[in-house]
C-alpha cells in the first residue's frame, strides 16, 4: 500500500499536539494530550503512542503512514532524545524519545528533532520559504530558537544541536539569561524578553503607560498598549526589533540566506516590528548585504504550524 | 589519458602563486607572477594563463590536467568572479575571473573561491581537518577571513558571498573597520588589529615596552616582543586571544562544529594565543559546548598552503 500520509507530533511545555497530514500539507486529523501528567517518561510515552494510533484509525489511514516527526525542546536529531529539556518534567536527564516511541507504534520509524528546525522544515514545505535553498528560520516565543537551512537541508552540525542563536550574545554584559549567561538574543527578544524590558522600563521612569500596575506583564499586553497608541509600549517593540534586527546582521555574514523566517508568540506584533528588525538588520549588515535579505512573518495558522512543521520531516 | 593532476592558484594583492598538485597533495612545479604589473584585467588574465601553462609543462603532466582552482580575495563560486577587491588594483568592479582564465587555457575547467574558503578546502583535502564534516576556519591575516563546511561541503550561501566572519561584530560601537563599519572582528584580531591594539596601548600609558618607539609595529614585532618577555606584548596576544574566543562562542551556536581550524600570519603566534582563544571560547560558550570544540592550528607549510587550498578546489 503506498504510504502518502505522516504524523506530526509538536511537544510543548504543556500540551503535545499530534495531527495526520497529506502531501498536500493538510490536517486530515488532530489530537492533542498533556504532556505534564507525568514526572516520569513512560506513562507519556504510553498516551502519546495510543494518541498517535487513534490519529490515524480517526483520519482512515491504516498502514499508509510513512512516519512520525516529532520536534521537541532540545531534541537531537542524530540520536533522536531529549537532552535536559527544562520545560518538560520527564526529560531533565537524556531521554530517548524516537526509539521509545517507535518500539510502541512497531513498523512506524520515527524522526525527531527540536522544534525551531522543525518549524523550519515546515516552512520550506508548505510556508513561505517553500522553494528556497537558503533560510534561517527563527523563533520568537517563550524563548528565541532557530532553525538554519543551508543547500535545502537542516543544519544539524558536529552533535545535532546547530542552531542555537538565540543564546548569541546580543547585549554585551546584559541581562541575565535563563542559560546562565549574559546578554543572550533571547534574553531581550523573546516574548518574555520584550515584557521584561517593559517592565525595567516602567521601573526606571514615571512615564504614563497602560502597562503602569498590570500584574504580570505579556508581548500581548504589550502589543493591546501599543496598538492604543501606548508610547512606552511601542518603544518596547522599536528597541525589541532594532536589536532583533542587529543580531540577524552577524546570522547574514555566516551563511549569506535568501530570507530570514519569524514564527512564534512575539512574532503576531509584526505591524511594530517589521520596520524595527528590518532597519536594525540593514543598519548594521556589511554593505553587500543591504537591503538584500528578505524579513518573512510565517503565514502558516499558528495552532497548525507546529504539526506541520514536525510531519515535514517524515516525508 | 587520466587527469590525476590539478593546478592551485592563490591570487594575492602582490603576488600570484601557482602550483601543479598530485592526488596526495605534493606541489610537483610552481611558479609566482606579479598581481600587480597591471590595472587591467587582460594582460594579468594573459600572464595568468601563460605561466599555468608553462608550470604545468614544467611538471610534464600536459594533458592530465583535470582543472585548475583559484582562491582569490572576495572570490565569488557562485559566478567565477571577483568583486569590489580592494587590494587588487583590476578588481576594482566585477571581474570575470573564471570564464576569461577558462577562454585562455582551452579545455581546463576553472572554478573560483574566496581565499578563506580555498583554505578550509586545503584543511580539509590536506590539513588538520581531514575527515571532517564540520568546521569553521579562520584565516587570521591582514584581514580575518573565514571559510565554513558544514556536513562535508562549503557553505556558499544564496549568493556566494557566505562566511564573512570577519565582519561581524566583536566590539559594540568599537574602532572602525576597513568595511566602514564599527567594531568587526577584523578590526580586532587580524595582524593589522592586534597591532593597531598595541599602538593604541602604547599610547594610552607610559608603560616601558619594546614596542614603544618603534615606527610601523607589525604582528611580528608584537612576537617578538612577547618571546623577550614584553608584557605588553604579551598582553595583547591576550586580549586579541580572548576576543577571538568570545567571538567563536557565538559562531559555535550558529554550526556547532567540530573544530576550528586556525591558518594565517597572527596564528603563528601560537604560543601567546592558543590559551586565550580558549579561555574566550569556553569562559563565553553555550554550556552544551563548553571545553567540547577543538581550537586547531594549521599545520601546512604556510608557502603551500594557499596553493593547496586552491588546488583542492578542482578536484
Amino acid at each position: 500500500m503506498e504510504k502518502n500520509y505522516v504524523v506530526g507530533v509538536d511537544v510543548g511545555g504543556q500540551t503535545t499536539k499530534i495531527g495526520v497530514v497529506n502531501t498536500k500539507g493538510e490536517i486530515l486529523a488532530q489530537t492533542v494530550i498533556r504532556s505534564d501528567n507525568s514526572k516520569e517518561f513512560a506513562p507519556y510515552a504510553d498516551e502519546l503512542a495510543a494518541a498517535i494510533k487513534q490519529v490515524i484509525t480517526t483520519a482512515d489511514v491504516e498502514g499508509q503512514v510513512r512516519g512520525v516527526g516529532v520536534g521537541a525542546p532540545n531534541g537531537n536529531y542524530y540520536k533522536g532524545t531529549i537532552e535536559f529539556a527544562p520545560n518538560l518534567a520527564w526529560a531533565k536527564g537524556v531521554v530517548p524519545f524516537a526509539e521509545e516511541l517507535h518500539k510502541r507504534l512497531g513498523d512506524i520509524p520515527v524522526t525527531l528533532t527540536n522544534d525551531a528546525n522543525a518549524a523550519a522544515m515546515g516552512e520550506m514545505a508548505y510556508g513561505v520559504a517553500r522553494g528556497m535553498k537558503n533560510f534561517i528560520m527563527i523563533t520568537l516565543g517563550t524563548g528565541v530558537g532557530s532553525g538554519i537551512i543551508i543547500n535545502g537541508e537542516m543544519v544539524y552540525g558536529h552533535d545535532g544541536f546547530a542552531g542555537e542563536l538565540g543564546h548569541t550574545c546580543a547585549v554585551r554584559g546584559g541581562r541575565r539569561c535563563g542559560c546562565g549567561r549574559e546578554g543572550c538574543l533571547e534574553a531581550y527578544c523573546s516574548a518574555i524578553g520584550a515584557a521584561k524590558t517593559a517592565v525595567e522600563w516602567l521601573e526606571m521612569t514615571d512615564e504614563p503607560s497602560l502597562l503602569r500596575g498590570m500584574d504580570h506583564i505579556t508581548s500581548k499586553d504589550i502589543y493591546d498598549a501599543a496598538k492604543q497608541g501606548d508610547a512606552l509600549a511601542i518603544r518596547v517593540f522599536e528597541y525589541t526589533g532594532r536589536l532583533l534586527g542587529r543580531s540577524l546582521s552577524d546570522f547574514v555574514a555566516f551563511s549569506a540566506p535568501e530570507a530570514i523566517v519569524l514564527f512564534g508568540g512575539l512574532a503576531r506584533s509584526r505591524e511594530f516590528l517589521e520596520k524595527p528588525i528590518n532597519d536594525g538588520l540593514n543598519d548594521n549588515v556589511l554593505n553587500l548585504w543591504r537591503n538584500k535579505v528578505k524579513i518573512l512573518f510565517s503565514a502558516l495558522k499558528e495552532s497548525d504550524a507546529a504539526i506541520l512543521g514536525a510531519s515535514a520531516l517524515a516525508w
